[in-house]
């Protein structure tokens, strides 16, 4: 997985194109009950962004027979970046597509790869501008999502794949290990903050999660309570709580096709060139949730297809090193280990 | 349980003796952590009160050799409501003690009793005024505890008990039963908040756990990231969310000893005399948490032991109607039921 | 201003009744802005409450032809208590009106006087319960109004009405005085806050303001957020801010008439008989905001017309005492005073 | 203002060192009540820090005989973008000197300028890694102060300020200019916020203010609480509000020396290359503070004092364009127009 020719300025994470099976309930979903904006749609597909975007699309949604991932979009620095990665990625041996503007709505020319781990990468530089509806507190709700944060990718190998994205470009500013030096997860940023996109070790490539910010935290706990309220309290599948790693406020939904949405706020800025990796130990049971709340199975064993570039799924191969779940379940059925099973007290962890 | 004599006019829950078996592991608790206000302290006994707070203490620890509870405090209206106290009680065929001023570290004359329930009640009027320290930010934490909320008691027969508090003036709120008529919890208030007490249906006389209010929720929220912080998430046992009963935003920790204490804030307003009873079906599944978080299981199992007017244990009786956990915990660990296990989507639920 | 009949029993302040001039522009600002619920509405009259309330309402809105107050609603604790009410106002040698149940929509029985001080009070038990939106979350917006709080009213002498307010078996919470004796403004409440109405020094009777709550800060902040969306922000009287006297995070709004509305939160609990009074030195500029902000003079000059019970504007009668505005508002155009006009650094101020 | 030369990589804005008179006094505004991180200190110089920096510091207080700023500290991608940082600034024909490691304390070399516009620039890369806060929450007050957010700098000629700062590789996000063309603020940004440096226009060089920034509004809110009960309410000079420049929740204090902090948080994402730029119409009253809050005079007339390389006072000159302080008060004292002066409801305001 290296090529050597000049990587692409990625500017950040852009937008996820799902494929859906019912989009009048995915539409329920994301428009009416999460406020993302619709900025073009038709009868099988819709365009949404967040609250403070500028170009054309944050999430694409498109009737399908079946749930998966069409594509995860970067956007680049400039148009002379699409050449860069067409190269790059040719020189990886990857099937490469450049397709000409309007093959995607209101985005210009995109370089459409199945990058070496399997997942449907595109970059794009030109893009219609929208309204930015940052000061429209008018059609701002409690729960206000404001900006996509990030994406969340499974593959069975994290370090493979994380050293594949540092070459492209990618900054690591966090993970999980354990003292045998497996890795476990991996964060990885373009922009300021924590990740553009991260590796989760298991069953891939899928898709983990898509992450939306609020601002505040209050507004991620007013989704919850609109949710309660619309006994719909089934779509939260995690949390809310505060990470760990990331040190972000989060929740995990699932649309109704369960595809996994993370809502996540208040991060901190990593833009520095030597910005301090950190890394958690696996057993540190606060590495996912602060306060030690368990991680749900569900959460670790499911994940969303992902399509290749003629719309067929990408077959899945399974985690060979040992998973995080099985090293942090313990026997009373949550999701924490103590190094002492007669412990009293604290729970066991610390950074490594 | 019937008593034809007057009742006392119970202003509020005011103040809770826990007995702690190591002193100074409960004052950093309750002190360094939770950050009460200490009003007086000696080597054995600490006087705590919260923030906005003007009578003496609203919480006594007492050095002991095993955890329990010795008090629950009530203020009534007037020195008159002292005699009115006595007499009620007497004529219930409960044990009475009417205290002189000093009992209690800066409280005056104290009656108390060991209700027909079998819990240590204590009423009284007179008490020191100590400094409310409503406008001092400068000691105000980002966790801030303003007010003593509520106690809240387990015992075997929730309608018998509370058939005895409405007796006692207390307005119920709000309840848990089953459409076979069974009551599971209910809420009983003497000041314009959801309750003052509460009853779980449960093995008791025991004390489930005693509240204390912030303003926000983000108070509630920084509570957790510092007992993070400071490798003490065991502490936590169940939450941060929100009620379904009373609407609260909620947490729940345990004390050194295993005591229960309750983080609260912003239930509603219910002093009028018709203020509507909202009744929740053991079933709903949004009833204890309205995001549909399941229950842990000791929050339902463990209690703490309530003491007599002399200082023994008082023995425990066991529930013999169906238990909450037993009709609502599914064969997946979880605690919550569908009426179809085969359903997907929404948690069952709603209201009777 | 003295009766020897025993007083009503008053649980709360309930309702007002607004005269406005153009009934659409008023719908738009309290449902359509304020987000306030209609009960129910018809083309010259509109019935609101807030998102927490069961009674029929607490804002009427009449289409008139001069912006006016026409009624202050207290709820009494029971039927019997109209009967006191009649009673204690007549010995008092107001004019005393008891109207039959359907004279206010979804109220029933109301006694209505003119009250001492030239305030249109009313008194009422039965009411139609309404739905509580307590847990509808689905219609609470970002900046979610849940309840009634209070009154404040403009009057003359404020020892005289706070008196009389006393005698109906209000408590004094705080009070704004100088070191000559003389009263600015004092706080009165029956239920557990600072108050349900509150005396302030001016020209009068006139209504100063009807405000209501909200859960956090933040909902308080959105609405100014939306204000300036909507490029309203001119409805911004005063604030937002910190009070000193109550404690409470404020804002002060005029509606299209000019009724000044404040919403407010956080305030504290009030409910024992011996809660102690709060004494504010009126040259403490920290009094009225916490932070020192400025009053904007209109705060102290305007208010709205009360009508007696005919619907005929009250005559007003001038404050004879040192105004508040004259004797904080500075040389500089700023509304705070120094003890020492050379002084640097910290406001003046302490509490008497 | 031109130089051939290739630019540094600007990363950040990192550190700003003041002047102070009377050190114990900066320290208690600084440490004890804002809560910044003493990284270093001796009798005469403290280096602090935000909670989630992890370069040695932000700020340096030192001991003086006037108030000052003696620099505006920008870090560069890499040890090569120093030498950059000097060929550029000696070809625009500034006085440029390189100071070995030490100079400034946990920092390596330093390329210090007195930059074309009068200002004493620093460029730096090499840094001590200290103890990033992020997770101690132990440490986090209810104010958590935690990141450096911007500088801003007063200087006559915003035009030909911000066209070097563009050169330098700034991105302009916003500004406020009126029809005429005269500019009269700029925002411009290397990191992916609304700025790392501002020009307000107005007698300079000079210091307007410098930012620090916290996770949520609350945290603001309670700096002003706390500077209350610490009856230090006259360091707020200006807000809490929230900008329509930035759309930033916002307070301005005044620290011993009257040098200008503000407490920022939650602007917007800008680090796309195509990011809009939001132009302000210096007549929208809404522009400054989106409520519409009056900016007060001393927020345009006042700023400290800049120092050149040998630490004498920078010379001021005053602005010769039209001064928005001028052109948006009107009559009433109150900083804001109507286009009409008989207008009456909303202020007048739209972006260009």
């Amino acid at each position: 997985m290296s090529s050597s020719a000049p990587v692409p300025d990625i500017v950040r994470c852009a937008y996820m194109e799902l494929v859906v099976t019912d989009i009048a309930a995915s539409r329920e979903f994301y428009v009416d009950i999460l406020g993302l904006v619709v900025t073009e749609e038709t009868e099988t597909e819709i365009h949404l962004r967040s609250l403070e975007e500028f170009i054309h699309h944050n999430l694409v949604l498109r009737q399908g027979s079946q749930p998966a991932v069409a594509a995860f979009g970067f956007r680049v620095r400039g148009e002379a970046d699409l050449a860069k990665a067409e190269t790059y990625y040719r020189e990886l041996g990857c099937e490469v597509r450049r397709t000409e503007a309007g093959f995607r709505k209101g985005i210009g020319e995109v370089v459409r790869v199945l990058d070496p781990l399997g997942f449907p990468y595109e970059f794009f530089f030109d893009t219609e501008h929208v309204e930015r509806l940052t000061w429209n507190y008018e059609h701002h709700g409690a729960g206000a999502i404001v900006r996509l944060d990030h994406f969340n990718q499974v593959y069975p190998d994290v370090d493979t794949g994380a050293r594949y994205l540092e070459g492209l470009g990618f900054r690591r500013t966090e993970d999980i290990r354990d003292s045998e030096g497996v890795t476990y997860a991996a964060w990885l940023a373009r922009k300021d903050t924590v990740h553009d996109t991260a590796l989760t070790g298991g069953a891939g490539p899928a898709m983990h999660h898509v992450a939306f910010a609020t601002h505040e935290k209050h507004n991620i706990l007013y989704i919850c309570d609109k949710l309660g309220a619309l006994r719909r309290s089934d779509s939260i599948e995690r949390g809310p709580g505060r990470h760990g790693v990331s040190n972000a406020f989060y929740l995990y939904l699932r649309d109704p096709d369960g595809h996994r949405v993370e809502i996540y706020t208040q991060d901190y800025y990593t833009g520095d060139p030597d910005n301090p990796l950190v890394t958690w130990d696996v057993h540190d049971n606060q590495r996912r949730d602060w306060w030690g709340s368990p991680v749900v199975p569900s959460w670790y064993t499911e994940a969303s297809t992902v399509l290749d570039l003629d719309g067929n799924p990408v077959p899945v191969r399974e985690r060979e090193q040992s998973q995080e779940m099985d090293v942090t379940i313990g026997a009373d059925g949550f999701s924490y280990t103590r190094k002492d099973d007669t412990a009293t007290g604290f729970k066991v962890g610390s950074q490594l």
